[in-house]
C-alpha cells in the first residue's frame, strides 16, 4: 500500500503493477484514470495509515523476489526493526546505486506501509530479499564487512568493487552467528567527547554508503 | 519536556535543571527521589506525547542561550521544519563534536517535545541559537559552506579548522538571501542512475559532518 501522489507515482513509474487505486479525485493521475476508484474523503481517511491522508492511496502487487545477488555491492540487514530506518536505508541504497538489500528473517517487512512511505518511492527500484543471513553472508563470493562499534576506521579502508556490508539491529547490533562469518569489521569515528552511545542505523548507513562509493 | 528514563537521565546529566519529574515509580531515579511527583499510569498517559508512555516524564527549564559562536565549526539550519530531522541533526552534532547550531527564526523549535525525543538526550550537550541567519552567516569570521544540489563534490574539499555549514529546508533548500552570503556551495554525489530527488536533510547532515571531520 502506498499513499500520496508522489509515492504512488514513483511506485507506478518503477513498473510495479497496481491492483487498485483509490482517490477522491478522478483526474489526479491522467494516465491511470481507468484504474482509479473514486471514494469520498471520509472513506480514504479510514483506509489511510497517515494522520493527514493524501488524495490517493494505491494497493500494489508485491514484486516477485529476484535471485539472490552474487556480484556488486549488497547491503545486508540483520534484525533491523524500525520501519523508518528500513525505509531510509532503502532510499539511501537507491541514491548510492546499491541494487540489492538482503535481510534476515527478523528484519521488518519492507512492504509494511510505514516502510513504503519512508522510501518515498525508492522501494520500486531496489531489490529486497529475505533469507538466512548467516548462510548468505558466509557464501557470498566476495569480502564481507560489518559495521560495529570497535572496528577499523572506515576512512582507512579501500573498499573493493564487490562486497557485502552488514548492518545490525538498533539495539543488539549484528548477531553473533553472522558476525562470525565476517571478513572485516568497520566503524565510524566519533569526534565528540560526549556520551552519545551510537549513531542510529540509518545515519550510520548514510555515512558508510557514502564512504563505500567514495573510495571506489 | 522529556520522556522516558534514558532521555530524562541524559538531560539531567547534562546539567539542565528539572522543574518537576512525574513518574509512576518513586524509585526510578534514586538520585532524584525528592524531585519526583508520583502519578498514576493513566495520568502519565494523558500528559505524554508518546503512544506508549514511559515510566517518567520530566519538565525542565529551557537553558539560557549562550553567546553566538565565532570560532570552531558551526551548523546553521535555514528553515528546517521536521522535528525528527532536527532531533537527528542535534544528535549528529553531538557525535561529531559540533558545539553550536544556529537556526533561522522559521526553523522548528528545538524544545518541541518531538525534537527533544529524537535527540535521545543530546539536546543538553549542544548549544542551539535562533537568530537572523543571513546576518549571522554574513558576519561569521570564517568561510561559509552551503549544501546544495549543484555544488562542488564534498570529497574534493579540504575543510578549514573553522567554518559554518548551512543546511536548508526539506522542501526549499537554502533561502536566496542566505545563499547570497555563502563562500562555497557543496554537494553529495549521487551514484544511482535513479530518480531519487534528494537525500533528506538529516541523512545529508550525517554524510557532510563525517566528511567535514574526516578532512581535518
Amino acid at each position: 500500500m502506498a499513499e500520496g501522489l508522489k509515492t504512488v507515482q514513483e511506485v507506478l513509474g518503477s513498473g510495479i503493477t497496481p491492483k487498485i487505486l483509490y482517490s477522491t479525485d478522478k483526474n489526479v493521475l491522467p494516465d491511470h484514470e481507468e484504474d482509479i476508484t473514486l471514494v469520498g474523503s471520509k472513506v480514504l481517511e479510514r483506509m489511510s495509515g497517515l494522520k493527514t491522508p493524501n488524495k490517493i492511496l494505491g494497493v500494489f502487487e508485491i514484486p516477485k523476489e529476484s535471485a539472490l545477488p552474487t556480484n556488486g555491492w549488497v547491503i545486508a540487514l540483520d534484525g533491523v526493526k524500525d520501519p523508518g530506518n528500513m525505509g531510509t536505508i532503502i532510499r539511501l541504497c537507491d541514491w548510492f546505486g546499491i541494487a540489492h538489500i538482503v535481510c534476515s528473517g527478523d528484519t521488518v517487512d519492507c512492504y509494511n506501509p510505514k516502510v513504503v512511505q519512508a522510501t518515498m518511492g525508492s522501494i520500486g527500484r531496489v531489490h529486497i530479499h529475505y533469507t538466512d543471513l548467516k548462510s548468505f553472508v558466509g557464501h557470498f563470493p566476495h569480502d564481507s564487512f560489518g559495521a560495529v562499534l570497535d572496528g577499523a576506521p572506515i576512512q582507512d579502508i579501500t573498499f573493493p568493487k564487490n562486497g557485502v556490508l552488514v548492518l545490525g539491529s538498533e539495539s543488539h547490533g549484528i548477531s553473533t552467528e553472522v558476525k562470525d562469518t565476517l571478513h572485516h569489521t568497520i566503524s565510524i569515528r566519533q569526534y565528540g567527547s560526549s556520551s552519545t552511545e551510537s549513531l542510529n542505523v540509518a545515519m550510520a548507513s548514510a555515512i558508510l554508503l557514502h564512504e563505500l562509493r567514495r573510495s571506489q
